[in-house]
């Protein structure tokens, strides 16, 4: 492992002087993910956490929910013609008894098995699959106040980024703002998948009282992956699409986007954002 | 089609402020393509230009090289149940005589049918199956200064970033700068992937003498779709992954990343660069 970046040889020109010199890059390399020894998935990741990239992913999809529906993940070896281990492919084994939604054998399962044709269909695929509805978890209210100090708090504690600029970053906090996890990937949804993988693999799942912090836009995609961890809040540094913030009013997750400098957006779920008293042109929420 | 954007409520908190206003975001629906009446993959997309997209993928994948490639593409009707088009399922029949590749049944194709189980071997793949090798186009060469120019040019004809700031774009120019297409989608790939099936539409592929320019990353999936549709020159904003740098570095694709402001590095086929005379540090490329 360990291969989180790597260097190359570059040429960079300044307002026209040029120079060579190495420069530090985020490692990128194809994953496949088996499940019970049938390859599901390829997704170009950046190296390292991968038994939590699986498993995240796996939850995503619906497979997995808690620690106890994983019974292990290895790297499968001989993928190279001398037989040496890539440690590019990784088998997860579900427990007995798990029930193992149906996956066409000619549907993209990564992009999102839950896919409809429409996207009606994908909102109800991923409302009716999730093990952990969001109306069944604890009352969670966060501050404006809280919210704005997350993206600095994301940005100070990542790491490759600094070196590379080439990452998406993802962070978990708790209700009061404390950052639980942080993980960056070449993929957006790769860093997510990471984070709850790993919450799974430590028995946190469901993600009821956090706040799920993303580097860029809020995606279809990424609001799924909160869904289905069971997570009441996510925000995003850029803009959300239309069929992310029509899955949070339909599942009740609180989605706030361009989250930046003081400033804020909140698409779906107010009722878990603790606004100021007598704001004007909005019916308050009840009081934290 | 025309649902590039849509209209949400939205809560807006600046600054302790909050109200209420209603707020434009990027469109995003599955989109099913299909081969010949096979599912092939789904991706999530922004509606529009759905046959370029569908197209551009089968650029990427190998399916398609050339407009006599292609039959014809056209939604496919009853996909809810009460038989209307939802317009997110698209077939595509391909030409007499075209041969296709071997899609693994459980395998994803969308990330790349390419990618083996290790970097290398994905590299090979592309480098194999590409029907337009880089090193068979005829010389392109560019300055730094042009290089510079593209980033605003692709800004100032980015239409619905304006008003969503949900947009991923992509650009096509000339070896002189001069615009040529734009295509913008909530998914970085799908830009690129309308860009190139545009093309290959209008019978302009391979486009040998063309800069791609792209708004976020270089990711490997970018650098693979440039070389399999004879792009030349890659150039992005902000950073390439490792495995994009080796990918253009084994086929001759120019790579250029943080391109901004008069800066850039330039990553693999520094020969296409007209470098300004007596650079320090480095061996002068031939003049242009």
């Amino acid at each position: 492992m360990g291969r989180v970046t790597e260097r190359r040889r570059v040429l960079r020109i300044r307002d026209g002087a040029v120079s060579t010199r190495p420069d530090t890059l985020v490692a990128e390399e194809p994953l496949e993910i088996r499940l019970n020894g049938r390859p599901l998935a390829i997704t170009m990741r950046t190296p390292g956490d991968d038994f939590a990239l699986a498993a995240g992913f796996l939850v995503s999809e619906g497979v997995l929910a808690a620690a106890s529906d994983l019974r292990n993940i290895v790297y499968c070896a001989g993928a190279t013609s001398d037989g040496s281990n890539t440690y590019n492919v990784v088998d997860v084994s579900t427990a007995p008894g798990v029930v193992l939604p149906e996956f066409g054998l000619e549907r993209n399962v990564y992009t999102s098995s839950s896919c409809g044709l429409c996207g009606k269909a994908s909102l109800d695929a991923v409302r009716t699959t999730t093990r952990w509805p969001i109306a069944d978890t604890p009352p969670v209210r966060v501050t404006p106040g809280l919210l704005a100090c997350l993206p600095e708090r994301l940005r100070a504690a990542q790491r490759v980024f600094d070196r590379t600029g080439g990452l998406h970053a993802a962070a978990l906090f708790t209700e009061d703002g404390e950052l639980l996890d942080t993980r960056e990937d070449v993929g957006r949804h790769n860093a997510v998948d990471k984070l709850v993988g790993r919450a799974l693999q430590n028995g946190d799942l469901p993600l009821s009282r956090t706040i799920l912090m993303v580097s860029g836009r809020a995606s279809f995609e990424l609001a799924q992956k909160a869904v289905m961890a069971g997570v009441p809040v996510l925000a995003a540094v850029s803009a959300p699409s239309s069929l992310a913030v029509d899955l949070a009013a339909e599942t009740g997750l609180t989605l706030v986007g361009f989250l930046r400098g003081g400033s804020m957006n909140v698409y779906a779920g107010e009722d878990r954002i603790a606004l100021p008293e007598a704001a004007p042109g909005t019916e308050p929420a009840s009081r934290s």
